[in-house]
């Protein structure tokens, strides 16, 4: 191995020996040094709009007269073969940063300026002065981050809608299996798992659309608003196209924001965004939460749902298998209320003009996003569509259950039913063979009340109370 | 004074001694024996909204013919009389309370009852059979929760308002005041208080938005499901018109759940109600932290803003004045976004067929409410409608801005400014003075360049510099 | 009644008519009027406090030769009067308040020196000069912050205490009682009540400990430091003298903090204490979701555990009981966490002398703390003093139980006893019942590796597995 | 390339084909397939702390008879393999999983099952019977994340202490550079820049302090409980020699928990050691917003700091300088903030004899402290080693200051120094050039109370004031 080459890059607060295969520069080196927080670098997909935002503006600011066709040409031929995946290596800059995206940014303008420069031979092209024209990070920083978390969202609401239709099956296949309810995990009325497995899917629907409302908070940019929102350095032609310009590139649906100082300093947005994951997450957690109760046992538990078997549950029990991919979702939902502790005060955290703290919402909320979609994948997948009903079981406990005396409370009244339920569970008898010896009412209006048509459904006829 | 006079009331515990004055009962009575947590009583809109609830069962049970009409009638008057305000005192359920609101449902019962009995001497009205008919607390107390936030949400949305008005009444009286931006507590290009003001007001629209969005969350009620969403124990006429019958009495618009169960055991929409209260409380911080920032001083601070005097400020510093009502503002947004955790905890928490944890999420979220709205009432009233400019601080400040520089870089390029910037710094002159003596830019260029119109708005005239 | 007579008091900011009845002034009339967030007032512990260290003041600086003696006299007989109680209703500023606690100290300064010349027809006490003298609200309020918590906190301390006798009750009571034991929700080797309760008393000892450590993190205050903890315009004698008067008067073991201006401007201390406080939710918690999943029933559940029946759990459900207790304290615990998050938020906002937001610490601290003592209370005396186990039940489990096989796995091979286990699930046929079949180990060593006293403890006799 | 050759493996759930060439097995492998949450592994710590205990296991049950030599032989020598670090690419078990931890153990009793079998070519060495012989993942797994907690932590207090160091050291050198205080952002009574730096200092101190305290939570471990802290499976030799073998291969210093059931159920430890590191969080991000606060400017902020420059500023703002280090600590304190909730939440859901969510703690805690440890390191490094203080704005600053005529207060009195002071700002004239036109107090006397020494110290020479 020879001596590497070195280049000597300066910027405003010195000189720095750079690698001269490096596509970076000095100011993506500096980030590297300055913030070894961990090993995690900038998201991709941050970095991918990023680029696509320095080929919009080059193709843009050709058009403004404001950037010479060649140097626009050879930063869009740049920024194409950045986009085919190609030198990821050259983006050094770390997840959690200061300067609000400043290294970010320049590094995306460090990288393309060289790979430009390299496939031009003999062209100069500035980072600051040509990549980054009519830009600033702080405009161009929240709009890729926006970008990302749009393009990751699609798997998110894909893994939702598996999870939807896998509960849709269930429903269907368990609509008739009576099941006792409990509320307050105290046997309560029955329901049926077909109503079970249906409220989840409508639990879920809400998460939908509730993912979908928050996207719109993400579709608002401020590029072109550059450092603070004003626009300084920008043309009326640049602020005219760039957004569309960035939509035709990315296939996203971008709107620029009607106020663009708001939009550059405040971060509700991603609070809004995290809030609606927080939520998926509440939900994701209380559904696991009933999957592993209902699955307890196998002996002595509850027992009544039965889980696909993944693997072995136990160093030391032999054949004890656990419900570990609820366990897994479950912490992932507390990975995502955390991290929606930290995008919040993250948020309440900006001053004046600009929030210096977007790196550690856009990491969080891109984590967050990534986390539930797997979770979700997997818990559809090696889960929920793998779930079985032991059916015997549930009917046994409805049958014993003195609950559904609460039928006859209409007509034996409240306190009466009380004594009836009472007497139940001391003698344990069940409350059909307790009516049986009492004639407390007609045997066909029990037969009514206590037919699970009726427990567990909302169609009381009230004329048949009349007859007895 | 006597001995005052009991009266022996059971439940299926036991028996207890009641004051034969009391309204309420025993469930009450224990409720206030096993709940000793605060002095809180549960809030007086949850109150009155199962008031109407009991009012409007009364009046459809009638009609579905499962209540006689002298019960129907006697409910229907006690209700009346309770909810013109009339004895408050006989709810004494805390508002901090186990067993998923039952406390506050039969409080609500029995004080109905007792009441219905009282107005109609020798009528007998029961709690659960009469009042509470076709009903149950895992239907009527979220139910009321939400209607209890539905009441509270106006007077928010219109603090909000006037909030908004203040800052465009401020926006358009400091216009043209140009200040220095800063990003990053960092000297940034120029921009004008209206354009901060005007910022303000843009964020705090999302918010209005944000909350008019959420509130749709809390009309969808489970009314009708009764005790986990089967609607056991209610008629199809029951089914069909007690919720429009809720809305003409309390003038809202509710809407039933499609799914009963889903809404009878997610709790979702409280999460994504309080989150949207947190979004708010996070924009109030913010815009409280800038106002103590650019108001702080009067001689070794930024100064730029001058806060209305509220208060002498300390016990031991003469005539210092504090931002006191920002910093109130401070707190409230603290304890929202505290609640929202709370919140987040108790909805993950449900289990099965029931949240049990509705109480302390009610609580929650109605102190937010109330918080939030009395503390932008304050905000408006004793801080932002009397907030002045210093307009010769913001003039002197932006005079002496070497960042204003950054509107020359498109022509002087990024790094000969820099060099332009760290001199104008280092030997104290102003760019323009700089800029005199170098002959760097035609001088109407210069002009344009670093006039107040070209630096904090978005309109750049490429074709000036073509001149130069 | 007549008209009231007004009197006219100044302040920095202006003049106010104040009730001539009053004893608090401007400073309490404005706080009222500047922070109508909620009707709560400040802590009745936090003014006690700062009325004990106003005597303790007017005492040292008696000594100190600042004050004269009648007014000193003065000051400290006003003090006594409030120290009984009496003039609650003067003391008007609101817990949740702006400035750091100015308003809070400035009520007590006012009301003091009202009551001082009141008491002494004649004299002029100021409550600025005299009252307040060698003091700021930037000392006295931490202080009396600190010493309410001291104040509170033996009550929560004997409530832990109390629980933990409940719970070395209970496993006294159930040591023999064999139950199946559950890891991840799933049938475990088995163990007895005796351990149950007693590794929840073992768990409980921590929080004493927990709490009693971050108690110190209180007893350091800042008093003697003024206004930003230079201790400016006190004496020498004062700073020697003025925190042990105060413990004198408060019974309190304060100690004064090695630097003052940390002291003065820091709040982790109050993170520290509410962290542990926290950490007494969570075991809290953990304990009442266990508490509430055993005694789930009364068929269809685990139905292990009894828990005491203290009121009717359904308006509609007749003889439904549920864990009513419990389900408070759960609902305690996820408040206490959330006023967690929002002392965390508190603590982090303060800048640079000063932390502007103690009032909301100290409001959200003492009110965990009342909780928190509250909820134990009540649990302990309405629900773990009453707890019966269902002994019938866990030995019905035990026995039915396949994982107690693990106690054969050394013998029989990790592989070989799951496929054991598995057969005996498949053919619901006893581990005991196969074993004497399959003659797989010898009779005397498989009754010693499934006798309770194997398998619920840990002597595990090696030499009688050579006989086999 | 050829075919690879595969081996099949089968565990309770069924087969499954693993390439012959990897040390891991088929529950590692299942792991990796069930759990795809993110690509991050177990932290090396775990997977060196689980080597550990495996190899005290080996020597242990050697000792008590229960493993044959030549296995304990075996596997000694396959951990002393990995513990230099060799075959990490064997452990693949990710961070986040299901099972609490059984995937993490079961990697590496495969791992060196495997490679204990390889290295010692013809004997059979069983992953459960033999490496996990008297463990379960229950214990094992716990202890192994304390271990690696701990071992974590000398870097995070080398890290404070370095940070305290630096803040001496800057205390010394401007000892007597005098500013003003700023108490709610207000001008205050002065101080000096050695007692700002002081009071840093002081506040981290109580970090260590903290942090040291809260580590012993995490030395006691439940190694020996087994499955659920009864230690089943277990012999009296192995209870008695566990703990101490580990501690001499690992040289900690860890002890058994008393209660080895409470130990293995319950999770406030991690609540405990997170908390204390949230605190730390809260202190570093008061003390980087206060950095940031007084290095604003450079012209139009407070400008009494300067930071060391450590990278361009803006892309396009030339020469603009930010304080990025301090930034990206903030980010770092929000990020453990967030994952104290996490770590909370998951604590929280612990049920019965088991918490399967250690995963998840461990993961967060072990970033935690990995995050704040490099993030002051780049603190110390980049920022705080070398701020200068900017002593003439200081000094200018306090000669403005009217603030100081609190020191006039207890000659003057409270009302007279107020509308000295109002006049002053109002004037634009100094206090010391009102009182030498006024006569208000003897020159001397002024002289002194304006003293720096007076102003900033807490020395009052009441002698003095008898003298005017």
């Amino acid at each position: 191995m020879g001596v590497d080459k070195m280049r000597i890059e300066h910027d405003c607060v010195g000189t720095m020996a750079i690698d001269d295969d490096a596509l970076y520069g000095i100011h993506s080196k500096r980030a590297e040094e300055n913030f070894p927080i961990s090993n995690e670098k900038l998201h991709p997909l941050i970095i991918e709009s990023l680029v696509q935002i320095k080929k919009a503006a080059a193709e843009v600011n050709l058009k403004a007269g404001t950037l010479d066709a060649d140097k626009s040409q050879a930063i869009v031929n740049a920024c194409n073969q950045l986009l085919l995946g190609r030198y990821s290596e050259a983006f050094i800059a770390p997840a959690i940063q200061g300067s609000a995206g400043t290294s970010a940014n320049m590094n995306v303008n460090e990288v393309v300026a060289h790979l430009a420069e390299r496939m031009t031979p003999g062209l100069k092209v500035h980072p600051n002065d040509d990549v980054n024209q009519s830009q600033s990070t702080n405009d161009t920083f929240p709009t890729a981050g926006k970008m990302a978390m749009l393009k990751k969202l699609p798997a998110l609401l894909t893994a939702i809608e598996s999870l939807k239709m896998a509960l849709l099956d269930k429903a269907d296949r368990y609509a008739d299996t009576v099941k006792v309810g409990r509320t307050q995990l105290q046997d309560a009325v029955p329901t049926t798992y077909g109503n079970t497995f249906k409220a989840y899917w409508s639990m879920f629907s809400r998460d939908t659309k509730r993912l979908t409302a928050a996207k719109d908070a993400l579709t608002e940019v401020n590029l072109g608003g550059t450092a603070i929102g004003t626009g300084l350095n920008t043309t009326d032609l640049y602020q005219a196209t760039i957004v569309p310009t960035v939509n035709q590139i990315s296939q996203l649906s971008l709107t620029q924001a009607t106020n663009l100082i708001d939009a550059t300093q405040n971060c509700d947005a991603y609070v809004t965004f995290s809030s609606a994951m927080k939520a998926l997450a509440v939900d994701l957690s209380k559904f696991c939460n009933d999957l592993r109760l209902l699955a307890s046992g196998p002996q002595a538990g509850l027992a009544e749902l039965k889980l696909p078997a993944k693997q072995a549950g136990s160093s030391i029990m032999p054949a004890k298998v656990n419900p570990v991919i609820p366990e897994v979702v479950n912490q992932v939902a507390f990975q995502v209320i955390g991290n929606d502790t930290t995008v919040t005060l993250a948020a309440e955290a900006g001053q004046l003009e600009l929030n210096a703290f977007e790196p550690i919402m856009f990491r969080d909320i891109l984590a967050s996003e990534t986390y539930l979609a797997n979770a979700i994948q997997t818990l559809v997948a090696n889960c929920v569509s793998g779930i079985t009903v032991n059916e015997d079981r549930c009917q046994e406990n409805v049958e014993h259950s003195a609950v559904v005396a609460t039928a006859l409370s209409p007509y034996l009244g409240y306190e009466k039913t009380t004594l009836l339920v009472k007497r139940a569970v001391k003698e344990n008898r069940s409350i059909r063979e307790l009516l049986k010896t009492e004639h407390l009412l007609a045997p066909k209006l029990v037969d009514h009340l206590l037919s699970p048509a009726n427990l567990t459904n909302q169609k009381v006829s009230h004329a048949l109370a009349q007859e007895s």
